[in-house]
């Protein structure tokens, strides 16, 4: 029997996106629901009424939730393709540090930068950029932040990419002045076209956050 | 060459216990370090700079930090042991999904019922029986969270039942009275030596909180 495999999702975020990179990767077949975040489909719901947040990966009719959680599934699923998580228990551990750290770190700081104004969004981008130069740090001169391959960690860093524009908009500066090394390892992962056909065009993001801005009576 | 495993730690912190009951669980020898949570070690901040949180495990000279990281670490690494987390992918995710929602959800609900007063210390003694009933419902009835024996989810929760007294005294009410199974589970693992031997008396815990309480002027 096939699996069958459904992916509810919205398409600027960037949770979401780390489920359909990693599905990507792994060349498996699904079908991509897109929900409505003001009018949440019942299947949503239903699969995750813990926290009823998008992404849920739906594996022949069981839900798994949260997107790191997602990628590693995939990862332990799929074998016959490259592991996206290394294979050595502490280099493991690195990986879920990082993983964890840019979940418990960036998308606060990103969010100060378009939902801000004055001071604290000033606080938001002098955060957002020591966040990336840290994962900078970790970075090094390695081509992915695993090593040789594109891995687990850069999946769960690169979805912040298709942001970065609306960021840089937003907070009126530059993520490349600050963190050129990033940014040359973020243009190396969109060569790969399990993140180039995934992410969505920086113009559409930007759009979608003036849309939110003006939501908010933030315009 | 024998292992050198050092634990960088604080008694009373349910995180910290984490790693302890892990390290019980497979039998690995260490060293236990104390940290001064108010004076912290040069090597505390040296192995963990960007939270400087304890728990630290390190291993042959190389940290792993953040408690869940650090018991599927040792789960990962010695293996001769039974495994801590399931075999099978799905029942994974779902360990992962449950550890992660008492991170998200758990400690901070705790936390008000003890560092605050009226109206928010009411709303987290609601919080912390909503969270545990979930936590209820997926135990089902099974003996341990993921089934016939002792692992993963268990050791992410069990830790904080060392705090239910001094939640319980400083909240006026009994989680045992809403949550009579969840309790049930909670004396099981305590028939553990992994658990009993690690998880500090409740009184000492009670007495560490109003310590704590005399500290924020709470008293």
């Amino acid at each position: 029997m096939a699996d069958e495999v459904i992916l509810l999702d919205f398409w600027a975020s960037m949770f979401g996106m780390r489920a359909r990179v990693a599905l990507a990767e792994k060349g498996v077949k699904y079908e991509y629901r897109e929900e409505d975040l003001r009018n949440k489909s019942p299947l949503l719901l239903q699969m995750n009424p813990v926290h009823k947040k998008i992404p849920v990966l739906i594996h022949n009719g069981k839900p798994v939730c949260e997107s790191l959680i997602i990628v590693q599934y995939v990862d332990e699923v799929w074998r016959d393709k490259d592991p996206l998580l290394p294979s050595d228990p502490y280099l493991r551990a690195r990986s879920r540090f990082w993983a964890d750290f840019i979940d418990k770190k960036l998308y606060d700081a990103g969010r100060k930068i378009w939902a801000t104004k004055g001071e604290e969004q000033e606080a938001g981008k002098k955060e957002f950029i020591e966040v990336l130069k840290q994962l900078e740090g970790e970075l090094g001169n390695k081509p992915y932040f695993e090593g040789e391959s594109f891995g687990f960690l850069d999946i769960a860093l690169i979805t912040f990419y298709s942001w970065f524009y609306a960021f840089e908009t937003c907070g009126n500066f530059s993520i490349e002045a600050e963190c050129p090394k990033l940014i040359a390892w973020a243009k190396r992962c969109m060569q790969k076209e399990s993140v180039s056909k995934t992410l969505p065009d920086k113009n559409m993001v930007y759009e979608f956050v003036l849309g939110m801005k003006k939501m908010f009576g933030m315009e």
